[in-house]
């Protein structure tokens, strides 16, 4: 088994991006990965991206990039996992890499969501969670979480307002990245005055969808023994319905896959420098912190409220912005996450660069924590 | 790098299922493809399918399947390349078992297509086409073929009629293989009253949507030295947009992925002793076997009307009924030609056994050719 290198990394702002078609942005990234690591041939292209047929009328989207970078002859496959399917498609590189099968990789992860009306984008979300037994009662995803939140405050006796650290922390990072969709820090008023979306999430509990593109370059580690490596990549599911899950509180998945990565990387949770967690919702981020086990069931929110999720913390989250300040194209999440973490370990983080960061961890999330792919980097 | 053996196979039949949702067909086959093998836990479950979350409002049906087949903890991805997205998944399954990454891998294809209005499933299979440049103009998947079809017929100097062996082929195949939705042969007569579809396709030149699904368990050689071996698998991309095509009556993705998948086998165009070829429609048919390098350009249709691609010809095609009459569940039949060849291959063919086949090869197209994965099977 080889060990994967991440060769190059690129990626396109999060914007409205009204100039842009879904190819357009993923091939912008692709080029951008792909003049990072200094090569123009890859045997294969894998792509994740969840709603390209509902909101673009384009399936077959990964044949189309490689079609419109002149790749004509190589290899692709569209990974798709929901809000996971950035990750996915990275875990599916690495495994080509990883066995040998394969010798350099292109993976993209783009999503086009600003084009479709409102109503429709929300459809298209929902389809992460259960048709039969969860949106057919006319539960948006949104409205899920919101659920989730609301038992978590009741279980563990906190308010709304106490999830505001997630919210500042991760707009304060994002004013340091010029590719994050929102770039200006808030204010804790500015957190308690969002209006409702779905009660108990407020405006800034929620991820903001946008148009977007980020890619990697993963070739085996004795061809770039400089590089940023994958030492742990692991995914689970869990159940699809949250009303399934042995606990509605605890993200399985996060756990198992965390558990698996961590072993692969043979690293434990104090080695862990940044954690690039998936904070489509500001439970989520609490969730993830307590699944994958660096704090205890509860404790998610202390812990934000310590300081310890800043970056000056002992556990900086969201360094680039997150999921809440970055942006959230659902499948191209999971590969900023791995394009973020990967500059802070180069040190090109800019603005936002946190010192020292030797081993990083990112987690991607598909629906309601359904399915759940960690990685851990390092070098 | 390890060989790949095919431990266990399952299908459903294709039918139009009206007691079943999309979910309930892939578990079936997965549990029949698990009971064959004789296993009952894998390291992951690659699933293909196009059109789950357009007509049956499920995207992250992996995972959904996965929980419903109790495998909660595994892994799970779905594989995306239109009407190629079985043998893509079959594929990423090959791919983590020969790497040595995983011991044992199910796939299951799955599509459930008859429960929606006629035009949204005619919208949901155009975006394997290209949405800006041709589906915008309002051509549907079938017209594109349609437009093929009639350059096919203007550059050979054929009529549409000369393409009826395809049909009666399929149709009498069929009529062996209870798990076909087309079960009677049909007249040349028969053929060529079929009442026009998109001109010069009529009825009998285009394979018929249907509800259904398959599976393999995929596991190293080592573990079942007897089983039906992958000996080859490669998969190649073309333009997306036909206009776009060198010449597009030639599938150079075909070409392609031909010509690795035997290089890696080791065997030529006359080892092959059965094709499961893909006839989405059939100048398809025509264009596979051409393109796929077994006669020349312009003479695929000749070489129907020889007789050759009947069972007791030189190179038997759609041995159990083909996409024409075992059906089409565009994101299954990619895995249905892997478990039909493997029937052929043991021996369990039923009533459609061809008599010795040793080596088999199973191609499944994407789009109208812009996605091509060609499989071989030897023992």
């Amino acid at each position: 088994m080889q060990r994967v290198a991440i060769k190059g990394i690129g990626q396109t702002p999060v914007r409205e991006h009204w100039d842009m078609a879904v190819h357009n942005l993923a091939v912008d990234a692709a080029r951008a990965a792909l003049d990072d690591a200094g090569i123009d041939k890859v045997d294969a292209i894998f792509l994740g991206n969840m709603t390209s047929d509902a909101l673009n009328k384009q399936h077959h989207l990964a044949t189309k990039v490689a079609d419109y970078l002149g790749m004509r002859g190589v290899e692709t496959v569209k990974l798709e996992a929901a809000c996971g399917s950035g990750a996915a498609a990275v875990r599916q590189g690495m495994l080509a890499i990883a066995g040998g099968m394969m010798d350099a990789v292109l993976v993209v992860g783009v999503e086009k969501m600003t084009d479709s009306k409102g109503a429709e984008t929300t459809r298209a979300l929902a389809t992460a969670a259960d048709a039969d037994y969860e949106v057919i009662h006319g539960v948006t995803f949104v409205g899920l979480n919101a659920l989730v939140m609301q038992r978590y405050m009741h279980t563990y006796g906190y308010v709304q307002a106490d999830f505001a650290p997630f919210a500042l922390n991760a707009h304060a990072n994002g004013a340091n990245n010029p590719n994050a969709l929102f770039r200006e820090p808030i204010s804790l008023r500015t957190y308690e005055r969002g209006r409702a979306v779905a009660e108990p999430i407020t405006l800034f509990d929620a991820s903001p969808i946008g148009d977007g593109a980020a890619a990697v370059v993963l070739v085996s580690a004795e061809k770039a023994p400089d590089a940023v490596k994958i030492l742990g990549s692991a995914s689970s599911i869990d159940t699809l319905a949250v009303h399934d899950r042995e606990d509605p509180l605890w993200l399985k998945a996060a756990e198992i896959s965390t558990r698996k990565a961590m072993a692969q990387a043979g690293v434990t949770h104090d080695d862990i420098d940044i954690f690039e967690l998936h904070d489509a919702f500001s439970v989520m981020a609490a969730l993830s912190l307590e699944s994958s086990g660096f704090v205890e069931p509860g404790q998610g929110v202390p812990f934000a409220q310590s300081g310890a999720i800043f970056p000056n913390g002992g556990l900086p989250i969201q360094t680039m912005g997150g999921l809440k300040a970055r942006g959230h194209p659902v499948g191209a999440t999971g590969v900023y996450q791995i394009v973020e973490a990967t500059q802070q370990m180069r040190g090109t983080a800019g603005d936002a660069q946190i010192d020292g960061v030797e081993i990083a961890m990112t987690q991607n999330i598909g629906g309601s924590g359904a399915t759940i792919v960690t990685h851990i980097l390092g070098k």
